[in-house]
């Protein structure tokens, strides 16, 4: 079939969601399950009905809007909640990309063989409860214990959110049994890094999501006054983190080249200028897409830290807050998208992604394919956030013809 | 004259003094016209009547107990007030020695010829504006339009203070007028650092007071994604700050000996985990007795964090907020205080301070000296805060036959 997408239509549509939950600084507020959240799944809902696709919810708010058809069923989308002052893209730019998909199959009357869905789950960016709620529900993959103990980012219990709303955390923890069942999940998405724009390519083909650790850690010292300890006698626990973080860093880049480790939060304590620190809390971020890699980080970065501690005479504490394992793309789908692309002539590259994403979740049941389109600067989970239009056109296209085959 | 001071009367007073404005912690909460500080005024307004010297308070807070003579006026002593959760011995410990030696030559009946006065000087710690306020009312080297723009530390103007007390602006910036001529003025203080207690010494004799500047700092970068941004397209502001820790402290380690750099204060934004920080602030304390390291030092910091942000891809600002020049102490004193230390038996090192003292502001209009005795762990600024009663008895005896000297 030599069709393409409408991308009029399409940009009409995330310009349109894009103002549900704006805010004065032109960025997006829409945490699922929060009043834009509940205004842009009863938008969304509309889009589907008015697309002539069956519409459906789960038990955790998960939205599809279907094609008929028989066999397994085929699956594009991605999110449509925002981290807190967001952009337009993250999230929507796949689900409204696969809307379009089927919309377009639906008006040129194309009869794919096995059913067609795009998806919207629930929660991808963690506000509620860790990350991919929706996805991990669908999956079957969720603890109810955390999800009864855990707190939202907003400080309220799950269960307190879920009062707006028609869904529980048994309706949560069930939604897993009434899925169909799944041939393959399809996501576009924006890289959300500057890579693609960097090397000038269009289309993005994943190959590898990165695993994730996110540890809290301390270094201990001993506080003393700045105008009266020598240098060669203080115990300065902010030194300790300056020594950590260049040599991890140094670590990294010379010996796992493509792998990340990013110190993004600390608090200096007491935090006066005239005080040497005895104190500081930091986050260590490090993420991988070879397991192996993730470990020895962990390691070396453990041996660095305690090393340093030893030498400036600090301690140094850490725990484990969240640890998840890299992902590997199905072969398949790598083949059969770098294929559509060479005969669109559409650049492209195969590259990991550092992020997490809904189709790393889906992985874990069915063949998961992850589709990349550059963003301005790399930029999002911003107001700036932004794409070119012909990008979005021609990954979604990519999306297109990867469903058409894949349902065939 | 063979006297020495009584150190039972002398700790008595300092642990009585050492209960008033004490918390919960164990430390104390004095800062100048709070309602502890009106409480410690009283105290020590009695403890110089009871001592049958003459009491004067002058338009700053500034209060004085004189034993009558002729000619210009010796004086001793320091501050009564305390930083937030302080010691009991920063401050309190040179007010009360010079008390003790001139109730000891009451005593006596001791007739030195010049007049000798025990002076408490108002808000040394800066809670209510920049440090030394009583010391600089004093001196007569105030700034009306700072103390009128300024807020204290507790977040309200000079003035709502001062409305607890008798004192105004203008009586503070007048006090200076009602000063008698001073023939010199000493200062003991708590070492609040580790060198006499490493070096095992009881009595430090200052020879150089630093100088210290201080400044707040930026590092400006890019925020950006902590999984999908290469190592190598970072523009990592808290990288920068790192770099500039380690490279400006071994530049002071191998360059500068003995002078002091400090970053004791730093806000990471957007200060998430998952996100590579676009801005640190932080405060650079450096200090010196040498006025050209100083200078060299403020040169060389500059160079270093424009090279570092040229480097990492950033930017850097800078702001003065306090500079302050090295002091040095008069030859003559220092080898009148050695001579005693060394008929007492003394052990004694020469060393400079690398804190800030109302010695130093005094010196600006008269000869000033300064003696240490040590603290424990070189602990200050905290209910940690410790001494040796000995050396306490040591230090004011030296205090005692050096005032009769330079009375006689």
């Amino acid at each position: 079939m030599d069709i393409r997408i409408d991308l009029g239509r399409l940009r009409s549509d995330v310009l349109e969601l894009g103002e549900i939950g704006r805010n004065e600084d032109g960025g997006i507020n829409r945490p699922s399950f929060s009043p834009a959240d509940l205004e842009a799944r009863e938008w969304f809902k509309d889009r589907i009905l008015s697309a002539g696709l069956e519409y459906r919810v789960d038990g955790a708010g998960n939205i599809f809007g279907r094609l008929a058809g028989s066999g397994k069923t085929v699956m594009a989308g991605s999110h449509l909640d925002s981290v807190v002052n967001g952009g337009i893209f993250d999230g929507p730019a796949g689900v409204l990309a696969a809307l379009e998909c089927l919309r377009c199959l639906k008006d040129e009357g194309a009869k794919p063989k096995k059913p067609l869905e795009v998806a919207a789950f629930t929660d991808e960016e963690g506000n509620l409860s860790g990350d991919f709620l929706g996805a991990r529900a669908f999956t079957g993959t969720l603890d109810r214990e955390m999800l009864e103990k855990g707190l939202t980012q907003f400080g309220l219990p799950l269960t307190e959110i879920l009062k707006n709303t028609e869904f529980t955390l048994d309706s949560i923890l069930a939604a897993h049994k009434d899925r169909p069942e799944i041939a393959a999940f399809l996501e576009l998405h924006i890289e959300q890094g500057p890579v693609l724009e960097t090397e000038d390519k269009v289309i993005g083909i994943v190959d590898l999501i990165a695993g994730k650790n996110y540890w809290r850690c301390s270094f201990k010292g001993k506080a003393s006054h700045a105008g009266t300890t020598p240098l060669e006698l203080r115990q300065d626990a902010f030194l300790g983190l300056a020594d950590f973080m260049l040599k991890s860093t140094q670590f990294v880049a010379t010996h796992h080249y493509g792998s990340m480790v990013t110190v993004g939060k600390a608090s200096v304590y007491p935090g006066a200028f005239s005080i040497v620190p005895e104190r500081v809390d930091f986050s260590l971020d490090f993420r991988s897409t070879s397991p192996e890699t993730l470990d020895e980080m962990a390691t070396t970065f453990q041996t660095l830290a305690q090393d340093i501690a030893a030498t400036r005479g600090l301690g140094f504490d850490f725990r484990i807050m969240d640890k998840t394992a890299p992902v590997e793309i199905s072969a398949n789908l790598k083949t059969l998208m770098a294929e559509i692309c060479s005969s669109f002539g559409y650049s492209r590259m195969t590259l990991p992604s550092g992020a997490g994403h809904d189709a790393q979740i889906l992985a874990s049941v069915t063949d998961a394919a992850l589709i990349f389109i550059p963003c301005e600067d790399g930029i999002s989970h911003s107001p700036q956030e932004n794409i070119r239009w012909e990008d979005l056109e021609k990954g979604t296209n990519l999306l297109l013809h990867t469903l058409i085959q894949l349902a065939s």
